[in-house]
């Protein structure tokens, strides 16, 4: 049952990385919405592993196909089905997988749970999962922006120990994509870049931070207590592969200031109700207050390297699993619009929940 | 629809911090499980405002009434209703919250979300409400703990910038207890304390972070791809006031070391698979591996302070809002059993989910 | 899990029939609601035993406090708590309910679910439970009625084989109000009291079907394929104690007729599309088309009577359970105001979630 | 946010009946379950138009296809994608569809809800979504019966006034599956398909009742108080298109009964705990209590007729319907194998939940 995320607007995921297909089911999607299949494919695109000279060298086509839901160019208001067929998958890169559980990779616990896995690949655990994700994650934002013309950009804020200066409020999505780090710190990004390279080189991995705006948030979204927007957004940060920490507005960072130093001061301008500072994130008591929503997600260094490693079999016995075939030494740049889709996902839900509690919008 | 946690083990929160009652419904827990008041009374009362000289001295006594579900001293397997009357709402400290915005506080989001909200105090956003969840974790605790031999146990990592060196495979809940700070490293709690004071004499709080273990877990706990047990207790923590940010295993940390220095190694220890590091966090891929589970949540500074401070008022006039009667410097030590009860109500809900979908244990 | 009614307007009741207290907590309402103590008690009055010679004789007060959600005369926004105290339980009354198992009572099945029951009354199976869906649903029919000028009227359609003769589109609830049976056919009240009295006398109960009619339903309501407004209708009344029926529009009538003469066929009238029959009962395809919505509710007769029955006891061993006390020959008009409420709720949460996603209203 | 079934057994459809594919996903399967897609097929094929001469002549291939959730054989416990493509979609058939509302289709009240409509044909209101639930119903059979020896069938009870005699503890498979009819009264049979024969002829169409009972059910299913067995029951059978009434047990007949006509008698049989009668209907106070669970869903006749029918355009004009291509003028025989899956897929929900909650099983 874990495989559905969000309440009115809802992404229903499925597909094993070396089953047939991957894809996702997104039902709550308001009707009359224009919906073209390319908007989903640009997304995709930005996932999509070998787009680039730092991602993993392994070609995946991923194109999208719309099987439901939409209607002469329009959204139903019927679950909209987007499937990707699975091209790349060849079994015999995996054969090794099938007795040996991979250090910090999910082959063992999947085991655990279920008593059984496709040993192919990932499976569920795959980053290839995620393209349901981006895939719903279009549809969400193309509902955001055209609702309230809410935008969110995603960007890399950090790599390993390499940490960019990037202004949340200013920086647009042609900042992003104008490197293939996605980090618009430009005199960063070349840092970064070289960094992977040389971790590519290493058979080693590097993980990262990536920071997620939101711009145009109308307040009153999120649903205390337990469905506080800043509680879904963590859900949503922590359900992506290799993730390991969140953060809202001031975060970890927040603990070494004082309340006076920490609290943002309000005043009004232009009749609306707005705070001088944002440590708050843009949340407060977990409903946007209509400052830019900001959070940061940390990925560990990708599991997969080069380098020969101590681990077990299936049976429990030692051995050494050796680095082979083609890795990804930094997933933070396709991370990116991951990211963005997840946040884009929580704030369509709310918007609807919003909608439907208080009549509001 | 908020007000709800969990799918199987449920805990549904209710009360304002000035309405008569808090209290929560707890759905789901399994029948036969004996349960006395006690057990939550006495959860109630580390979180209780007014234990120590250095959290508020506001009293509350907040005693738990059992008013269905336990019948001769077991769980009926029907809803466990659990209520504290609200013995000291004051209606006249409160007055002035009536037309100003409290800079930090939900006064402005719960009016641009609702047009309406009991100003006389924090309402739903108050720290009273994690009465109810307090309760339910109790509830969850015993039953983790009678199931499993499972034990959580919580203590205050860090203070402002101080910061505590302990170990969360070995500490217990009597160091935790040993001094009112709630936390194990001695030394650091003395500063811990001595820090607060000073914060209370200058009318400023303090945020700081909780750590929180979990042992004798079994494997298999968690249910990809959404629903992963890092992105549910991610969840849990963010929707506890505030909470700023969520970490599992290396966390933030964990992004400057490379893959090969992050992988943990499995290894056979008496039969069971085991890793040699636990950078996982005792979670791989969603699911429990049998380590320990290690989570941190960040607290911000307590946004009630004695100092003036710039805010508007409801029409979004400026004014400044002078801080009266009495405040907490540093929620921490409290929080510690609020974050071990959001961690239990995770556990026993995915320990049900498990149990349900494979018919483990 | 079972204990929750609703997506966005949440009822959750919990209280065992002799424990302290029962009540509900809605989650959900929206904000701003006039809503008095008063708007609750005298539905409940309309639910509570002992309010007629033809209802059971034992007294229960049921008087209903609001601990939660409600501030100066207006909802919240947030959870809702009522409670009614059980000031009657006399469990002296119920010693031999200890051991025996009553015919066509829920002893036995939740022994065999729980392994444990409040064997001092029905516990949840009790009538009692549904104070707590009357208190919901008397918030949730004002909200229908202030949103929309929605009215819901239901009534005794029959009793045993003495069946009413009663119009949906002009009943009143004056008509239905105006005798102990509840039932808007004078001349068939009559008679059906008369035959209530002689079951009381034989010390046996009666059962029948309660007809409820929803008029100036919003066109759009329902939520297909599963959620569809008679599918959540449906769950709605089979989930009331002693239902084993439910109908809308035509319901089990309509199959002996042939589709021509069972279409609606359209027309227009002011602008508006309506149909010239109704077999549909306002419900097409899963959604509301602005005709008066009809459904109906089978119960059979109480399992609670006077004479000596055949059973076994909790060891297996055949025993006769004789009949002692007061028992309720037919609680057909008493089940109106629950049938009612169960109504009310369905519309509610689809007005609010048909509001979400798409807008309208 | 409708298109979902279940809390531990959930199955999503998706996919209008013009479209490119309809299909479902299906989350909760436990693993380990060999799955093959001939379990799926075969219950497709009891589904698919034109079987027999007695239903719809338009021929629908209806081959599924596993998409995921299943390796080597057996079920992964990730999410099950089934997808059938549809073939058979002519465009040209449904244009005069685009304008005018088919009465007692949901034309209209799609249009009143979304705006939208596939016109070209059913969309989401159209049989062909229950492809989805036979499919997702096949896999949740194999699980009950694997686990439980549980069997579900399904039967022609009546068609029109045509009212077969059946014996529910009885009847097998085979004996349904004898005839075109999938009545096993034979001589029943014979009448019920010359009525539908020459209801073909009038261009005219036949409701009726399928009654499906379920042996070898475990006591202990069911969730009170909302989410008792029958509740679920009742919602599954009123989500079906076309459906008008459910029973379970006694249903609407016992309401003319006595309670000591109606209650149940307990005795003791081989250790085992059963009742003399079963006008329960094998479930008391929502719980399953181990006797034969027996529902009946009533089908209101086919919308789709030959005959001319008064109706509107879709601006409110008046115009006539006049009847074109082919119909089905007895979809009663092809509702049974729906029937089945709808009752499957509660009693698998509730068979995991049980085993979550209460660790039964």
């Amino acid at each position: 049952m874990g495989n559905t995320f969000g309440h009115l607007f809802r992404a229903t995921t499925w597909g094993e990385s070396h089953g047939d297909a991957v894809g996702v089911v997104v039902d709550g999607c308001p009707p009359k919405m224009p919906l073209q299949v390319e908007d989903i494919q640009k997304e995709l695109d930005r996932r999509r592993p070998g787009q680039s000279e730092i991602s993993t060298q392994r070609k995946e086509g991923d194109q999208a196909e719309i099987l439901s839901g939409v209607f002469e160019g329009k959204t139903l208001g019927t679950p909209i089905m987007i499937g990707v067929w699975n091209r790349d998958a060849r079994s015999r890169d995996y054969e090794h997988m099938r007795t040996t559980y991979r250090p910090s990779h999910a082959d063992y616990s999947y085991d655990a749970k279920y008593g059984i896995r496709n040993w192919m690949g990932g499976g569920r655990a795959s980053a290839r999962e995620t393209i349901g994700r981006v895939a719903a994650g279009a549809i969400a934002r193309k509902f955001l922006a055209s609702e309230f013309g809410l935008e969110i950009v995603g960007y890399v804020k950090q790599v390993w120990q390499l940490t960019a200066e990037v202004d949340p409020d200013t920086v647009t999505m042609e900042d992003v994509e104008s490197n293939i780090a996605r980090c618009p710190d430009q005199d960063m990004a070349v840092r970064m870049i070289e960094r992977i390279k040389e971790a590519r080189k290493d058979g080693d991995s590097l993980g990262g931070v990536v920071e997620c705006v939101a711009r145009n948030v109308p307040p009153g979204l999120g649903d205390p207590v337990f469905d506080k927007l800043e509680a879904d957004l963590a859900k949503a940060v922590l359900s992506m592969p290799a993730c390991k920490g969140f953060e809202v507005g001031s975060g970890f960072g927040g603990v070494t200031m004082t309340g006076s130093q920490h609290n943002d001061p309000f005043y009004s301008e232009g009749g609306r109700i707005r705070t001088r500072t944002n440590n708050s994130g843009g949340i407060q008591g977990g409903i946007s207050n209509g400052e830019n929503i900001i959070i940061r997600a940390a990925f560990k260094p990708t599991a997969t390297i080069m380098k020969p490693q101590e681990t077990v079999d299936v049976d429990g016995n030692p051995t050494i699993l050796e680095g082979r075939g083609r890795h990804d030494p930094c997933v933070l740049p396709r991370a990116v619009p991951i990211v963005e889709s997840m946040m884009a996902l929580v704030l369509a839900d709310h918007a609807l929940r919003q909608r439907g509690q208080t009549g509001n919008f």
